[in-house]
């Protein structure tokens, strides 16, 4: 069913009827109807995510997409092409650029849709993946809100470091901040403490600040339980604070390979950029955020005008 | 019900009839039944930590455990003395030894039976608490297993780095190791690579040598993940790796405060003691085993020799 081909489906005719993307990942979905300039006229987000399909129930998800935005073709990315989504595909190796993408998509003509590919990083010291993230990066340089050489930094589930340059991406990382965050919220020892918002006032900050020390993260969070216990900490600032935890270390581990580098972009949702904002500010690192949404839509628009 | 007092119920007249001794964890017991001369004469393990208890319902817990092991004195240690267990038995300060442990005792008089406190350690950078380690550790020295000067590392899921002074323990750090690659196997993203068996091999050591080296364990994580998708990584050695990288960053922790130390001690289960051992054997660390369940048994019989 699958072709791996440059120019096929997804063509000039598709782009002028208008078009869906989907931004579909492990626990959510996000779709959005675009007009032929690349205006959003209709979007949806649900919990659909590829561990909410059954086996076999993408071709009724994907049918459920099209009657509630209308039935046009579909270019769609994230997890859904992973080894656990629609239809696998495979990851692009960096540095790689959005014509990249564009070129390697998985068109699924008889579907009128196509799957955007990851990209994977490979050197001698380590492997990583993304998928989703891409189409947002270059999405960001397209519509001008990152330069084409920069350092950003994508909050989520898993945050992602990448480096920009000359409009592709050149290296990046993976941190597990926002799992991990999930995993004590929902099941360990401190999750009684873990369920309250987090905002970036004192008790975040303190977490940054004991973060950026590069002490384990496994020997820092048990002291979180303990400070309560004997009132070193209020219950109350927990949370911040643990999340502040982890965002240090991360932060840490993101800026080690980042060099002289002035400025950091913090792309995403901004709930989260503004504690990764926060954040990189008691690191003494210059911060801009950028909506995730918007270049994610510049994205797509991008890879149509590449295939178009 | 409770009262704080030195010497009462818990006295001659007890030990000389015998005694049940509990270790009484958060998702486990374990219970002896000790003659007089503090050999073990009977036990069983089950799974009614304290979180396997319902409200209210320690009384009958309590019963079930004279049922299996006899109508005897109950000395028991653990989290059955904490905030969520039967009665709390406050915290008792560091630098601390057995008879403080023995003067702090919980006694519950109408029921035959005393809680052992915990220890806590507080100074200007932070807070830490333990719960049945202490038993283990005072034991040990009790029984010659361990010098009255020494560094003792207590793997289990929240691992204890214990510093040991004139057979008092001075200070200590809590690693949440054991919690966190239980929390990452049965929710995260990895869990489908790490339901293997850990054996202290290759994967374990490479694991062990990449945590010690101080990224965040969040930045590694990842690693495993795209380490199998794009086949840098065997899935079948996922498990031994993740494990020896959340041990590496737990030693590069736990040592970090110990200078020359000669030698460490590792006390526990032996199947988490010899992977400790081998991890240290990484770090270049000489390490001696020693077993936990003995210790145990040594410092329930110090303490009621300090009562009696």
């Amino acid at each position: 069913m699958a072709r791996v081909v440059a120019f096929d489906a997804m063509s000039v005719a598709m782009w002028t009827e208008g078009i869906i993307a989907v931004d579909w990942g492990t626990t959510n979905r996000r779709a959005y109807r675009l007009d032929r300039a690349g205006s959003c006229t209709a979007e949806f987000e649900d919990d659909k995510g590829i561990t909410g399909v059954p086996s076999g129930g993408f071709p009724a998800a994907v049918a459920e997409v099209r009657e509630r935005l209308g039935d046009l073709p579909l270019l769609m990315a994230g997890m859904i092409g992973s080894n656990r989504g629609w239809v696998e595909a495979p990851y692009v190796p960096c540095p790689a650029g959005p014509d990249t993408l564009a070129q390697r998509l998985i068109h699924l003509p008889e579907q009128r849709a196509a799957i955007v590919p990851g990209l994977s990083f490979l050197d001698e010291h380590r492997a990583d993946v993304m998928r989703g993230e891409e189409v947002q990066l270059f999405g960001a340089i397209a519509d001008g809100l990152v330069e084409p050489d920069a350092l950003v930094c994508h909050p989520g589930t898993h945050n992602k470091w990448a480096e920009l340059r000359c409009g592709r991406v050149d290296r990046f990382r993976t941190i597990m901040t926002g799992e991990l965050f999930n995993l004590l919220r929902e099941g360990s020892i401190l999750s009684q403490w873990l369920g309250g918002e987090v905002l970036p006032g004192e008790p975040f900050r303190a977490g940054v600040r004991r973060g950026l020390e590069g002490l384990a993260i496994t020997a820092e969070l048990f002291s979180v339980r303990a400070g309560v216990l004997l009132e070193r900490q209020r219950p109350e600032g927990a949370a911040a604070f643990t999340s502040g935890l982890l965002i240090g270390a991360d932060l840490r581990a993101g800026l080690a390979d980042a060099g002289q580098v002035r400025e950091v972009v913090v792309m995403g949702r901004p709930e989260l950029t503004r504690l990764y904002a926060a954040a990189l500010a008691e690191a003494g690192r210059p911060a801009r955020e950028v909506d995730g949404e918007r270049a994610f839509l510049a994205g797509i628009t991008s890879i149509v005008e590449q295939i178009a």
